[in-house]
């Protein structure tokens, strides 16, 4: 079930980069890493028309392709050489469950945005020769990996659109995320992530899957029966045929491994856990984007930061589905969105 | 430790009071069913000085007496007759755990809010021979009881004030209550509610007091830590020291007992379940107060319920601790709602 899920047919067409031994921050490495990416558009002679989109929490190249490209879309492979990398632990780039032993499961390495970064700088470089990214946007997790470049590459990053994540986890966000986590390795058939075959551990999912829902998505989700809209029958139906369907193929410790990765975000770390002066190096215009009714990022979080953001801008998104609006459900969403994307690379 | 928590010791002194065999609204009964209260003060000879207060979800008569009652507060033992009034399930009135076998633990009745206050309304008037109450006020599951008090017996309630709760639970609310007694029965420690002895079930007692503090407490508490201001020296030592300590000692089948009234109330099921008809019967003179950063009952549930409550007015208090400033560890909160509930009290 979870190597099918993962796989070509589902989130597929990808492409692998051999990453080869690939030393992490924490001093761990992964032996044989493998990024998995999709491109779509042509990069130009002058290699000055690639934007990069890191994937969030569980989603993959696929999820970010429906959602956000297309002709016409601020995301326009008729105008941009766009590359949308599966960041690592989402199943599709090297990830516990795909890792060969002894370093697979509970085993593999632990991992923090910035490793994603420095090996998706590596894909971009080395890969294709891209010397400067027109844009590197990414919502959630992929917010926090955006800001990530910005701070850690300036030289390459022109422009940066962080979407509904922050640099820096708060107190709080970090505790939501636990709770995510707990819920997944509290379940006795998870059994410290040597748990026995795909979906044992599906009690922690499902449980992972509705707390996910009832901290993260808006009150007015369910109290105006939004739902009804993505075709679901009651509460019941939607967080069992939606959210816990989304969660349930996926590989605990992959989810883990992605779960701890969020938590532990911290961009100050590039400048010695001075967020204040980390972010202050970025030179890239930034258009900093914000979902009024995000439930996981809230938006006095996210304005805090972009004051700390030198050539930035707060935009503002309302969607009465908040952080879910990111999955591109909300045509709302899409179309200020893909505004704010238009204006930002608009600008020179 | 169970017993010892919910005893004289550490949550009395309160009277018993006994409502012999009470049949439920549902069909079931509660054999030798007992009401544990607390009064302060005296009623006076014409018996129009009475306030009821019944208790929120795992609060009992000490903790409520401690944050509101007092010489100068509104609810002045020196002008009222104040009965604090345990509901069933929360330890001290009848419960799963202090209730004999076969009807004890997993086996108790499910009991709703309706009942609770069906049978504090006969300690009212049969213990008391009380006709009117001066007020009825109550906090979260409190103000829940509250509003049916004044839709149920109107005749008896001259004043009420529900404070940071809804008369129907939203969509939303029910999902995050949910959560709390998955967080718990997921457990295998708690067997079904056949847990073979107090703390067995802790490890899913700690994870409830985590997603209870992650959803519903403010994100300004952990993101500025006011947790220090209660003494404690990290995000973890609070959840620890101050949350896991609170529901630890409580008896799981109890706290579920609750978060089920609390999860399936709803005040309209007196009028067929037309919320808008079984508010609209209220005759008290009602304060409905909000806290403005309530996670659990956000601001915009509680006003629209509101405008359904005839002689009511909306009340807004803000405070950083969000719901938990119920708990009187905000002294902002403690004068704001004290002035309003006096300022109720002074209307004829």
């Amino acid at each position: 079930m979870t190597a099918a899920y993962y796989g070509q047919e589902n989130h597929g067409p990808y492409e692998i980069y051999d990453l080869g031994d690939f030393d992490l921050e924490n001093g761990g490495k992964i032996r044989g890493g493998k990024l998995a990416y999709a491109t779509f558009g042509t990069l130009s002679a002058s290699r000055d028309n690639a934007i990069l989109f890191p994937t969030w929490y569980s989603g993959t190249n696929k999820i970010l392709e429906q959602a956000y490209v297309g002709p016409g879309r601020a995301l326009d492979p008729e105008k941009y050489f766009i590359i949308l990398v599966n960041q690592l632990g989402n199943g599709l780039s090297s990830s516990p469950h795909n890792t060969p032993a002894p370093f697979n499961a509970a085993k593999f390495p632990r991992v923090s945005n910035a490793d994603d970064v420095r090996a998706q700088h590596r894909l971009v470089t080395e890969k294709f020769g891209i010397e400067r990214l027109a844009l590197v946007l990414g919502g959630s997790m992929g917010a926090q990996q955006t800001y990530e470049w910005a701070a850690r590459f300036p030289a390459v990053v022109r422009r940066a659109a962080p979407i509904a994540g922050t640099a820096r986890g708060t107190a709080h966000n970090r505790l939501l995320v636990e709770t995510f986590i707990e819920a997944i390795t509290g379940d006795p058939a998870f059994d410290d992530g040597w748990y026995r075959e795909d979906g044992a551990a599906h009690r922690g999912l499902r449980r992972h899957a509705r707390v996910f829902a009832a901290s993260g998505f808006t009150p007015r989700l369910f109290n105006d029966e939004l739902w009804r809209g993505l075709g679901f029958s009651s509460v019941d139906d939607f967080l069992t045929g939606f959210v816990e369907n989304h969660f349930l193929p996926q590989d605990p410790n992959n989810l883990i491994l992605l779960a701890s990765k969020w938590r532990d975000n911290d961009v100050g770390r590039i400048a010695g856990g001075d967020l204040r002066r980390a972010l202050g190096a970025i030179t890239a215009k930034v258009a900093v984007i914000a979902i009024e009714e995000d439930g996981f990022f809230p938006l006095a979080d996210v304005a805090a930061e972009q004051k700390l953001v030198p050539n930035s801008s707060l935009k503002l998104v309302s969607s009465a589905w908040g952080h879910l609006a990111l999955f591109g459900i909300d045509p709302g969403y899409n179309e200020r969105v893909d505004a704010y994307l238009k204006e930002l690379l608009a600008t020179s």
